[in-house]
């Protein structure tokens, strides 16, 4: 057995996906393999970085989670594997993997050099081909992640922007839209907790002003604004119906900043 | 064992749907799940009623139909199974499985009611993950239907659009427009049998007369529109090698009578 | 076990796909079914057939892999399944097989006759779902090949545009264009090897002109084309954090010459 869930940048018209499965199910014949998202991008590294840190609660323990955003392909860029509490995660050394080590200080890290468990010939432009979906398959047929390279400390994080607390205040900012264009933004539940069951608030996002939290999409009115806790606890900005992100002219990498004051 | 199929407006970007995948394999790891479409739309209920139901037949018995195109979740809105002779079928009391009740007037019905076999903790608005994923996985385990809600009657049915069948006419309607651009209609193989071989009909769809009827798509005219029975049993409007979507201005959710005329 | 890989035209919104799988785990309810691509076109079957043959070298022994890119279906054309080393490729016979074949001079052929394999109800215009699924599930179940239809030895084979070898040039075309706007073209490494390390190259490409091969994506000026060696050996145009394919107007289907001289 052995959950390994995928996570690209590779679209889906390619043949390079089905190519890693290959890869995988020729080491590990009953790896079950579960497609994450493969619409990540180089350019929204933090964007991929929360959309990754959603995921871990739902899967099995010793799920082998893999990543592959990697435009530094064959340059000096290391692979890492890191073991959080009872998964495991692998990808590039760019900060993709920033939160998964965030949450878990005592997390082991290891750098991907053994060459033992690499494909035999290793392009230089297909990694996650040729070392990490052969790392990911030994992992699930019970390889010690000690045996795929050394211990690393420094791994590469990327600066999380952390929402700003204030007395009457919190300001935060937009992270990622998703397919319905709901706005998914830094700021967490535990962060509005005393304050969600306020009767005064004042939600300012763009131009617009929301004046009260929901609990659900469909109380809100069809067209308008809303805002609500999302599935993973972080304060959403949505629209019944419709699309925040069309609503508010999101773009991809633009940053939306957000301030809920009480 | 265990097929668990899964049919979602979620798209393929977000994570929500390998979320969805995570929480069925970390109840039964051994659940092969597969992927109907994603694609579904809350605005056409109706078309998505249309494809689920041509799915069933080719489906193992015992095979467990996941569906969540849920724009109430959270609400009032009942969560529901459905078992026909030898499959099951869940997802919100939208009128999404109207088919599935109509062709089986004799299925068990239940609400979804048991929090036993609901995850820990309830979001208002990701049941698919909270109560649907789990309960497709115990379903299954092999627990029983009865188990995890009680019976039901009354489910929300759809108003299903009929096609109108006079002496020398059928009049009927477009359903959905697939890949190809090929568009189904809602008139079926058995409604136009004793014509399906006459050597003069009239085919009207939009400001189009097709003139007879073709058994398959190389027959046709490259870019002119051809009427044939397509895999699922209806009447299909196609062009080979083109897009009878395109050609018709077909949009989702716009409605294009079609008239066969003997 | 038995892989089945799956390469269609299908898109993936459609229950068509969905539908395959269930026909296929009908049969043979432990069958690991992978996606490849459902993204090819029968505009572009030269296209699907090299990207087909990328795929192979990766997929473990006894894989069989289903490719569906069928506009004659019902027609005349045959079903083929073609025996390399070890592994089996079945698919319209159409060309898109042709470099399977071309590879393997010794492959043995069958025409896919035996209706005691098909689905009892045979659809005029779906026999991906009504033939070649339930020939690959019931091959994944070890019934031999020949049981399946009789040998043949005159598939249909696309003409293959070969690059053009000369003493101090090699012309060759662009074949297609990946999720990067990478473009692949039809000029091996093995035809390149003696000039690759040379410090004096000029690769001609629509009116740009490259000066010298990368061996990395990240080596190039982002913004500016770059040629280097492609992941399936095969030489490609790429741009740094950006697209060739944008920047040069590809288009599917349009031919794009491409001369490396030294």
């Amino acid at each position: 057995m052995g959950v390994i869930t995928l996570a690209t940048d590779f679209g889906l018209e390619d043949p390079y996906l089905g190519i890693m499965k290959g890869v995988i199910l020729k080491i590990n014949p009953k790896a079950v393999i579960v497609d994450l998202t493969h619409s990540l991008s180089n350019k929204r590294l933090l964007e991929a970085a929360f959309i990754l840190n959603t995921t871990t609660p739902y899967f099995p323990a010793g799920t082998i989670h893999l990543t592959v955003v990697d435009p530094e392909v064959g340059g000096n860029r290391r692979l890492i594997a890191i073991k959080d509490r009872d998964q495991i995660w692998l990808g590039p050394d760019n900060g993709i993997l920033t939160l998964v080590v965030k949450k878990n200080p005592k997390a082991s890290l290891f750098n991907l050099s053994n060459r033992k468990y690499f494909l035999k010939n290793i392009s230089a432009t297909f990694h996650g081909r040729d070392i990490l979906a052969p790392a990911a398959a030994h992992l699930s047929l019970g390889v010690s992640l000690k045996d795929l390279g050394e211990p690393i400390s420094d791994p590469l994080l990327l600066p999380i922007p952390e929402p700003e607390i204030m007395a009457d205040k919190v300001i935060g900012q937009v992270l990622w839209a998703d397919h319905f264009g709901n706005l998914i933004t830094n700021i967490r539940q535990e962060q509005l907790r005393p304050f969600l069951s306020s009767s005064s608030v004042k939600i300012q996002i763009g131009n617009k002003t929301i004046s009260q939290f929901h609990q659900t999409y469909s109380q809100g009115k069809p067209g308008r604004l809303m805002a609500l806790i999302g599935s993973s606890g972080y304060l959403e900005i949505a629209s019944n119906l419709g699309s925040a992100a069309e609503i508010l002219g999101f773009r991809p990498a633009k940053t939306i900043a957000i301030a809920v004051t009480f």
